[in-house]
Parts: C-alpha cells; sequence; structure tokens
C-alpha cells in the first residue's frame, strides 16, 4: 500500500479455508486479507482482530458438548454474523466481500477466488477431514498423505478474477503455502490458464526459507506430498506459472538451482518483519 | 422454584417467537424461561443476560446493510451458537433445550411446544411479517389484523409435552400474551385438547389487568382482534381450558362476570414485583 496506490491492488483469496461453524460462515482468509489491510489484525496472533474480547466464546464453554476449538472473538463474530445474513439473502461471497472491505475502509480490491463452495479437504491417518479441523483442531500436526479442493471442478472464478489476472501489470504469488493457500485458488477452472497466460507478467515468492516455513505447515506439506521443501521444490511447483521467484538472502547460494527449474531467480530479504521490511519486498517485486 | 421442588415443574414454550438471526437459531422464549430461572436473566431489560458485553452488536453496526434491530448479547450469542450447531448435526430442539437448561443447572424441565418449526406470523397494514419483525423491530407499534401459526398444522408436540399435561396435578396457563404466547402453544394438533382434557385442573392468570397489559401488546392486540381487553375476555378465551381464572384485585369488581363466562375467579394479587410476590402467586395458584 505504501508502494502502490491501493485502489491498483486486487488481491485473489483462497476460500478453500471457509467453514460453516454454528451455522456461520467464516472465511479466514479473506477475513485476514481485510483486517491486516485495515491495520486491524491481531499482530502477534496472526489472525482476528487486535483488542478482541472473548465473552461469546467463555460462555460457549459453558455447553459440554460445544464445538469451541475454533476461536471466534466477539467483534469478529459480527462479520461472520454479516456474511451469512448477507449470503442467506442471495448476496455472492464477492459482493459480501467488497461489502465488508468497504466497511474496513479499503481501497484495494479482495476477491474471493470463487463465489461457489470450494473445501480443501485433508487426509490423515484416521481419514479425509476438513481443512480446518486439521489446521486448528490438530494444530496441523499430523500427517497429510493428500490434498483436494472439494467442489473446486464445479467452481467458477469469482466476476473480476480472470479480468484481474489477465489485465494486471504484475501478478505476485504470496509466499503462502503453496499446498493448501495457492493451489486452492489454482485449482478453480481458469485460473491456472490465466496465471500461465500471464507467465511473463508474474513473479513468486518462495514461503520456504532456508528449507522451513516462516510459519505453519507449507514445509512439512511440501515433504509430506512428495515435493522438496526448499526454493528449488518451490521453483519447480511455480516455474509454469511464474518467470520469476524471489528467494530469500538465506537461499542465496541455491539461486542457480531455482534457475535451472526455468525460474529466472531474484535474492532480496523477504521475511517481513515489519511495514518497512513489506514495503522493500513490494518494491523488490515490482522492480523483478 | 421456592414454592414447589423444581424437579417437579414442567414449563411448556412457546418456539413461535423463534427466528433464524443471521444464521443461527434464536429461540427468545426458551431462553428468557432458561435464563430467568437459573437467575441470569437481566431483570431491567426483562430478556438477555444481566452484566451482559455488546462488542458483536456494537461491530456489526460497521457494515451498513447488517441487521441490527433485534439485540444479541456476547454471551447470550454463545447459546445461538451452541443451539445452532447442535440443530444442524441434527439434536431435535428438545435434546438441545435440555443440553442447554442443564448447562445452566436448572433442575425443572423446559420443553418446546414443539421440534417442529412453527413460526408466529402476523398481519399489518403492509403485508404478513415474521413476529419478531412485529415485536422487536416495529416495537409492536403498528395495527394488527391477524395472526397465524405457520407449520403449526403439521408440527407435532415435542416428547414429553403431552406426558406433561396428562399427568401433571396442576395446570397453570401463565399471565403470557394470549394472542401470541399462549395460543402458539395450543395450536399444535393434541395441545389443546390435552389441556381441555385436564380442564378441572388447570388455572389460568390473567395477562390484564385493570384492562391492560402490565408490558408488551396483549391488550391491543386483544382490541384489534375482537376481543375484549379485560379479565371478562381472557375468561371468555381461557374457559374451555381453565377451570379456574386468576385476576388481579385490581379486578375483583369484575369477578362475577368472570364466573359468568363459566370459570371460577380467584382474586388475588397477582403482579410479580420480585421473588416474594411471585412465590405468593405461586401458593396461589397451587391452592385455587
Amino acid at each position: 500500500m505504501r508502494v502502490i496506490a491501493p485502489a491498483e491492488i486486487t488481491a485473489i483469496v483462497n476460500v478453500g479455508d471457509d467453514l460453516v461453524l454454528h451455522g456461520l460462515h467464516v472465511s479466514p482468509d479473506l477475513d485476514t486479507v481485510t483486517y491486516t489491510v485495515a491495520g486491524a489484525i491481531d499482530r502477534d496472533r496472526g489472525w482476528g482482530l487486535a483488542g478482541e474480547t472473548w465473552q461469546a466464546m467463555e460462555a460457549l464453554r459453558r455447553y459440554p458438548q460445544a464445538t469451541t476449538w475454533f476461536n471466534l472473538g466477539d467483534r469478529d463474530l459480527a462479520t461472520h454474523l454479516y456474511r451469512t445474513d448477507r449470503l442467506r439473502a442471495g448476496a455472492p461471497l464477492s459482493a459480501v466481500t467488497a461489502e465488508i472491505t468497504a466497511a474496513w475502509g479499503l481501497s484495494c480490491t479482495v476477491l474471493p477466488a470463487s463465489d461457489d463452495e470450494v473445501r480443501t479437504r485433508v487426509t490423515v491417518p484416521d481419514g479425509e477431514i476438513d481443512f480446518q479441523e486439521y489446521f486448528v483442531h490438530r494444530k496441523h500436526d499430523v500427517a497429510v498423505s493428500s490434498v483436494r479442493f472439494d467442489g473446486a471442478d464445479a467452481a467458477s472464478p469469482a466476476p473480476g478474477v480472470l479480468d484481474a489476472l489477465t489485465n494486471a501489470e504484475r501478478l505476485v504469488i504470496a509466499p503462502s503455502n503453496p499446498i493448501v493457500s495457492i493451489a486452492p485458488v489454482l485449482a478453480i477452472p481458469g485460473i491456472r490458464a490465466a496465471v500461465e497466460e500471464r507467465r511473463a507478467r508474474c513473479v513468486a515468492v518462495s514461503p520456504i526459507v532456508a528449507g522451513a516455513a516462516l510459519k505453519g505447515p507449507a514445509d512439512r506439506l511440501l515433504r509430506e506430498l512428495g515435493h522438496d521443501s526448499s526454493v528449488v521444490g518451490i521453483a519447480r511447483l511455480y516455474a509454469p506459472l511464474a518467470a520469476t521467484l524471489v528467494v530469500d538472502e538465506a537461499d542465496g547460494d541455491r539461486a542457480r538451482e531455482v534457475e535451472a527449474e526455468g525460474m529466472r531467480c531474484v535474492v532480496a530479504p523477504t521475511i517481513m518483519r515489519d511495514p518497512d521490511a513489506a514495503a522493500a519486498l513490494a518494491r523488490t517485486v515490482l522492480a523483478a
């Protein structure tokens, strides 16, 4: 936002993490983007609102059979109440998302990858489970043998998604989890092809630094699903999609291997410790 | 509770006021009974929890199109989240209600009149609207030309309801609104007949005192729907159901008219200003 006018930015966001909880439609990735851009996110937690209260969750624990492993802050609940209300009234998720981002004062565009239901499902030793069951309830501390995106085949890109991919001056694949955050976006028919079409304009930032994910289970998932948990493994995944891979300085010694996979390799600091570091990375990506 | 062991009490509660709000199943009458018996209700407001916080509602107002006319406290929200979760899992409302009342430490039995969907619908000058739209959103400040209970014909009494009516030593028709709180219970096939069968054991308490409702729109509704807003009007409605009508001392001069409608009339203080007054009324009713 400090590097480019917000109005020129469109974020295409994974909806495979969405869940219906207590009857409420929760879109964790959309909300994280919205709250982050609004400057309202809890930076320590990495999700939810800063200064949040937890009266509803505390009260929920009164009921022995209540589902309490997914925390919902009181003010965050309002977003889920609103989204659920509007979806029930027939508004598509993309329209509701536009209403929510407008209410938070965002001037960038935030698009769900699809208005249709796409659900990331993860196979673990005892069977296939929902993504949040894996990610939150089991704290991604379980072996994964496969991941699929239920509903993706029949889903369509949300209005504006293909236009944005086709017309953007620069496409960026953020340093998100390639298996469960980027792949469910690409799984929606038309999106992968639209990115491949713009490969020359597309820059990916490696989510793997020195062989490990900065947070979350990307490294473990890559290994368990037969990929290399390194910038080289990332390059193999992203080479058809992006001409350039930005890797952290910690991986500068592997630049030649990345280039051998068919991507130009840019070495730069990629760890977004603070807004200055994020702005510097944005400049790197735009210049790439 | 001070007059009779709670375990001997069964409350059969209206579900016609229930609504789905933001995707949550809200049962205002069941919750009011539960919170009241638990001693957790906000006495000034008459609904919701004492010491409640309102972070979610405040946050909801950020969204211009949000439905904000029905207030949901943060801790109260937990009850709706829980109920919705359990209903979605296939539990009937009566089972969920038992779980909720147990969690609140109630030893009396609270039964929804039905596990099936019954919805009170009210015709006002601009059309038919949901009960809460009438009661809360329009603050019952609108003329009503008819009331019906959508779904009642196809509904069944919840498990335990007919048993309780058949076996109770004493049936009490509480001083609730006869049009929109008692009638939707009686509209469920089998319930009215079960009460009529026990008429000799049934005592009603008049919700009308000196021609007016103590709170809510009972008096206005009675008039608008062609009834007499008086203890005599109440007697005409309840004579087939209850052998006895308890009327307030303010209506002592109308006891003969009540008896002319075929009900024994007991004159006593009926205004439950505090727990002592409520206990005294309970003794009156049991002795009647």
